[in-house]
């Protein structure tokens, strides 16, 4: 089992999300059920294109709740290379369990892998890219998740190599202009949300200027976002502000919005510890699998 | 209201869906809304990308738990045309209420209406392409939607003009070679079924071939799904079997699989009356929205 | 195990449903389960009254749950003949298991057994006497079944012989005179049905008259429900509309209220397609079962 | 509104049972809903049959969820004697709402009121019976009621004159052979169910002799069920009880089983306090209702 | 397995509950389980304060849950004496699992056990107390539950040798001055009571009179709790009460508020069949538990 | 409204706790209610213990949901002194709406209120303390919190001027032996739970030495707490640390365990950033609040 697994709690909400997923595919009768019986049977897992396979804990629930035994054949965040294979797919898994409760399992469980391992693949393709770019700091995704979906993406983004940014409105402060504006100053805003948020949580501070920047480092904000930035202007201001506080306060510097594989060689700054994209979730294209029953 | 709203039931799972993905974005503690507080306030919706919007009765819903007031500009459905319009952004509608709420519901109301619009909008390409090539059949989706968003991506679909093809495992049944492997024949098959599913429910058999299709026609079945067939064979075979059962047996030709607005002009036939494709609605690109408060 | 088990998913709502229905029994302690103890005991389940043998699948599920193992002496669907026994009861399963788990298992178990057997017996009656009249057609049930039940209940109409008709509003379309008078039309309410719900779901149109039930068929409905006629008005109106639609359009004709076991000889007509009746399902006599700790 | 609707919470789960029902019946998408649409309309609730009506909290609930306003014409419990008005069918409540809403609600609303009406006439028929034998004692139902609807089957028992027996297992302690059997004694059965439910809840036992009894009462069992005794037998035994233990101990009398409303003048007797049957719930007869929009 | 065990039905809400709670501390990630990893490991679980150990069914079913085995070397209900074994703590039981596990484990079923014990102890301190003082009657805990955990408190308080008293609004009848007020009289509200929840629930009146303690006992109340009398008017009305309705009426006479360990000695009047006080249950102080991973 | 509310969301799983509560306390049938009535009616709800109020929001939902109006006399946070006031109780709040309804809120509002001022009073007593002592950093409460009750007490501590610390295992990452025994190292660990948790969450190692306490700093923890110190060896450790890393590194100090109201001026150094104990939520004395139907 991948080291990834022990990220998601031995009982969770994560596994009546699964239950859930099931329901929703079959609300009353399962008739295909009624005709395939419960034979047992063999089946075999395909993944059909380039990629980094993910989603195997969820997959693994699917196949365990419907009572089917799995072997996997590649670990969590291993490269597939279907095209170098000489083959249109590479087997990924062999299942055994009644011919109806594979079919049950098989749309879940596809779906589950295809989004998954489509969100590792972008994911590791930016972070290769940055690192290609000799960057050393942080790829980070977004709050931009799919409903109902944030454990799962933000868990993909893990396995593909970046960073999965704020998981939700609890678990770090981000105050942006709509916060500032109702507190009056960035400092004010900065002390009242430590008031609430206590030690254990981290404050991030969207920032228009370095002044702005300056004025959030020294109100104790942990993070700097430098938002609305040329590329130009994003470089000076990250220098002045490493340079100006060394020493003096702990922060990092993030830059958010337009990075994508396309831009990121124009993009790079070296004093920025963190980009983050949704482009790394959001819209990304699936990875093809396939589920066939043998015989 | 548009009349898309009246397919979504008064009361619903997919209003206990909104409360649950807020409850995903605040598991404890809304640590920025004691910052922002709960003066009333003003914010505009915006739409930064050209396409259809959609989404407009779970964005609604959103902001109806949140105790917001909204004014909607544009109907569900409407072409949101940027692009012409000699802006970076169109107003989509204007909020009011207290700004913590308002800040509770953006990036979940933004999320929704990011992905209902890039499902409508994709499938309203491909369905207008199709028509350009004078196709007067059926586009429609598949069962490979977003595990517990399948509500949400079949009712993009329909906006888009798409047909949403089978719901789910119970609403229609579908005989695959699994469930034909495991009775032994076509028409033993589609008995079973028949038994199963009663005369209410439609029965969909997947052919391998024009002699497979005319045994599941003789069998009951509603649709015909024919099934890696080259373009050449589907021509052939579409018009054999419409043909050979004119006046004797009622019953649908799907072709399924790899159609792509890239490909739809080399694709269509027609004699087929629905092909059905997930490019409609998985890994389809979101259209971009940001929610502004006004100050 | 019987095949009928196959309809119902192997994970699904209708296995929490048996969860809450026994914390609906113990919502707090089991004070008898402290008197009894643990003490591995067995137990026979009796069948006291003739009828047909149904809900073994939601019953073997509260066992189950409970830790409780079963050995079923019948299947699912057969006939029980106390009556022909000379006994005043029949063993229908034996279980193994600790006191107080049979116990808390006991009143449930019974309460399924009791009301699954209840309909599928007056199912099967009302099948039988219809084919001693010689009918080929279906006996379905309706959508009057019991809040909460009608997995369990259509499920017993179907181990009782009949068709379960439409599940729900979302798995088929029955266009009654209220959607009719809305739209103006049967025609332009069929058409709107068909834009919503698409291709792969049936639409049924309740006509008053031959002439709405020609529009009906006209306008592509799957299945005319005639309503509110005359037994000898049924018989031309069927008789007709198969005539003008020979080889034309598919369709089935369905009719609906009133049939009950007692009045099935005089209503049969061989041109009707369907008969539904909620007199299978709604206010059935129950089966009495009963269940005995050995000792 | 009348008093009965008091004993439901205002807060509760039977109000989340009626969401679950309406999902039950759309659980995806509502397509008549779409073709009637949302036009403001008048619908009318008929009673097509004599019976008590009861479930008119439930009803109510039902409107409420789904947008509808409703004048109820009789309180609940009212005797509605439809063949006494000669006409088929009397006016119960008239409805106003959308078209789309009140055809949501229809269905449902009409499930649980020709249910809880069923069981509150039957309830009704049988107290009536048994004030006219001159009995003065209590009618009871059992715990043999519909999984999931124990909340409605009772509370329809009591608008009907009858006493719910008690509620479930943690409400009321029973002790019936098989506790006495793994306790060795009636004594000790009910000492040690005495530690367990403490003072505020009581205790019955299932009595086969007047012996038992009389061990039961000396141990301070609240309630004597007399268990299979002839009628002689039990008039003399019940007699015999009463005379022993006057001035001594408190406890009540209970008969249970077989009374039905045909056997009821043969069956009364004065010393019994109390007289459960589950044939006043348990597979009676539904009254009809039905609900027309006005046009 | 101690025989409290038995109260908990063996499907419950108590179960969903320990996986509620456990989501309520791992609702996204869990970092630590990440580190530690998969490896199999054993721990010990001490007790580190005297007091009666309580709780074992629940944290058993947080270890059933995190796939833990555990041996217990002490029954539920084991006064613990720590402070007379020369030791610091006491080894309580032993646990092997994967690390992970045993840490999502950890604080959940030290939480639950500290909070159990703590209650089973005080109330067994409080009844150890009264015993000394002869009373040989009843103390019984109260409805000021923490919200949530009325099943685990009132658990706790029988293990700990007290009285749960009613379990909630369903199942027992209290009448206080705010439902006399309503009614009119004592006998009204009595009256108005039975008929709601017949036979099988008790019910109990507050007076504040001898004079209004008769009225309620010729009501027929079952329990009679005398509120704001001195001790002295206490002993004197008890005996009066006693003396009055000897051989006339059943009903056990009950005194509340204001009892504690410490006053107990004052307070005892051996014709009060049931004192009842929060002191046992509700600001107690905790029982320290801790658990350490074996190395 | 006070400013401490807007940390709880508009929608969130706290309403729905809410609901399950007041479900606890009315399982089926309000027989209470049934006596009382609808009746308008008004209450008041009274303070009769010095100390914090807190709650008010978890209660305003308890009247909310109840139908029930309330009008607060004092803010959420204000220090209420009754044993200045020379009464024995001060009004809190009047309410406002049908008998039936303020008696169903009754105890569960009661029941909150108590607890979460219990937890603010105690919270808010030893900050005083440790401001007494002229200490300026934090005081902070921990995880042993009530299962199903961490959002109502973690805010309870918050109103009473503490720190909540880490609200879950999501949230904070705390490194403890078990932890970095399974690694090997502190450093280890440190990598290992930052590459899981990236870098929007903190990092806490719980630390023996110094020596370890600089392998952690050094390693990139965000709070070093140190543990199983003297009192002597704390402060030298302390003072070292901060000397050692200053303008070096960016952590905090925290000391946890044995804190209480008793020994906190023993206890404080000034170089320590954070106390943490359990002494302020965990078996604290309840605040007594009561609750009278005005007549």
């Amino acid at each position: 089992m991948s080291r990834f697994q022990n990220l998601l709690p031995v009982i969770g909400a994560w596994k009546q999300d699964i239950t859930n997923w099931i329901q929703e595919d079959i609300p009353s009768f399962d008739f295909g059920g009624y005709v395939v019986g419960n034979k047992m049977s063999t089946a075999t897992l395909y993944c059909k294109q380039d990629g980094i396979l993910a989603g195997i804990p969820f997959a693994q629930e699917v196949y365990d709740q419907c009572g089917i035994t799995v072997q996997w054949l590649f670990e969590e965040g291993t490269k597939i290379d279907v095209s170098k294979s000489g083959s249109l797919k590479i087997e990924v898994a062999k299942l055994i369990g009644p011919a109806r409760n594979i079919l049950e399992a098989e749309r879940l469980s596809l779906n589950i892998l295809s989004r998954c391992s489509g969100i590792a693949s972008k994911s590791n393709e930016i972070v290769n890219a940055a690192r290609k770019s000799n960057y050393k700091g942080i790829i980070a995704g977004t709050r931009k998740t799919t409903p109902g979906l944030r454990r799962l993406e933000k868990y993909s983004m893990i396995v593909g190599g970046c960073d999965t940014h704020r998981y939700d409105l609890s678990s770090m402060v981000m105050l942006k202009d709509n916060h500032i504006w109702s507190t009056g100053s960035i400092k004010q805003a900065v002390t009242d949300a430590r008031i609430a948020c206590g030690f254990a949580i981290k404050i991030e501070v969207e920032c228009q200027s370095e002044e702005e920047a300056n004025e959030a480092i020294n109100a104790g904000a942990d993070i700097i976002m430098l938002d609305n930035f040329t590329s130009e202007e994003l470089q000076v201001c990250a220098k002045n502000l490493k340079e100006t506080w060394l020493n003096k306060k702990k922060f990092v510097l993030e830059c958010s919005g337009g990075l994508t594989l396309a831009n990121i060689n124009d993009y790079i700054c070296h004093d920025i510890d963190i980009y983050s994209t949704s482009s790394i979730h959001q819209g990304v294209e699936v990875i093809d699998f396939s589920l066939k029953i043998d015989h």
